[in-house]
């Protein structure tokens, strides 16, 4: 499950106050893509999280946005270094989306990842990677929307988007 | 086409800087989410637009974000009200997600819309809709990310969820 889903109670929270109901009940109809932001801390060990905020914020410069918790383990790399990679990631990578939702400890046990620039963790075989430089964290309650200029990337082998909706995977069906 | 994506060049764009071509092959790999943000002007005239750039930020209180440009139409409502519609769209609202993503002066020109809370335009017939009042105005360039924080909603009758990829409006296929 995307790391920033992790926060949504269960639908059936008949406790729940009226705004935090809208609120679930509302992103329960929404769907997102998927990715997988990566970091080193200042001691150089890799931390990340699978996202499903990333969006775009400009073209010129190219800048995109993502949301995490001040709360999250990877907080510390983000506020602290100024680089990250974020992974676009297909249906074949369903597996890397779950290991890097699950245990802090075990995300980077095994041999899905490798060093990029700056010694970044970049996961193998993903559909696209970009490595950009944090320009904005914005603080909002125990929470910050990190901005980031996208300086280079790469693509992989193509594949239908990986989507995250009503807590399962998704590709896209047919065109509408 | 979302507004938020209108900002993005075409592919086959060989004088493209490296950054601007990484930024936008990436993107052109991911899939979104599609939603529509409706306000009224101070002196009360319905804006809105077509967006790919929802993300929640935070359950408790319930926060989401959004990106614009300081340029869009819809700008000046968003700057000096605090109060915002967001709209989850499913597949059946697909042709009002192409007029909120069109000619300005045409969005709100039909009986796809009525007055909600606040007065704030409220499409028909969508998935779900939030009320939210705008926290937060982050500038980013000539750009903004939103914070709303959503207080009430409403469910529409349920339908798959609009999804943006590639410049073509897609539904999930089969749970991977």
């Amino acid at each position: 499950m995307p790391a920033d889903m992790n926060a949504l109670p269960t639908f059936d929270d008949s406790a729940a106050p009226p705004d935090l109901t809208a609120f679930k009940q509302a992103f329960r109809r929404h769907a997102a893509g998927v990715v997988i932001v990566t970091a080193l801390t200042p001691e150089g060990t890799p931390v990340g999280f699978t996202a499903t905020s990333l969006a775009s914020l400009a073209a010129v410069p190219p800048l995109a946005t993502f949301n995490m918790a001040r709360s999250a383990s990877s907080w510390r790399a983000v506020a602290e270094t100024d680089r990250v990679a974020i992974h676009m990631l297909g249906a074949r990578n369903r597996t890397v989306a779950a290991t890097l939702a699950g245990d802090n400890a075990q995300r980077f046990v095994g041999d899905h990842w490798s060093s990029g620039p700056y010694g970044l963790p970049v996961i193998n075989d993903v559909t696209g990677v970009m490595i950009g430089r944090i320009i904005e964290r914005f603080p909002v309650h125990n929470n910050a929307v990190i901005v980031v200029q996208i300086e280079q990337g790469e693509l992989g082998a193509e594949d239908a988007p990986l989507i995250y909706h009503e807590r399962a995977y998704y590709t896209p069906g047919r065109p509408l």
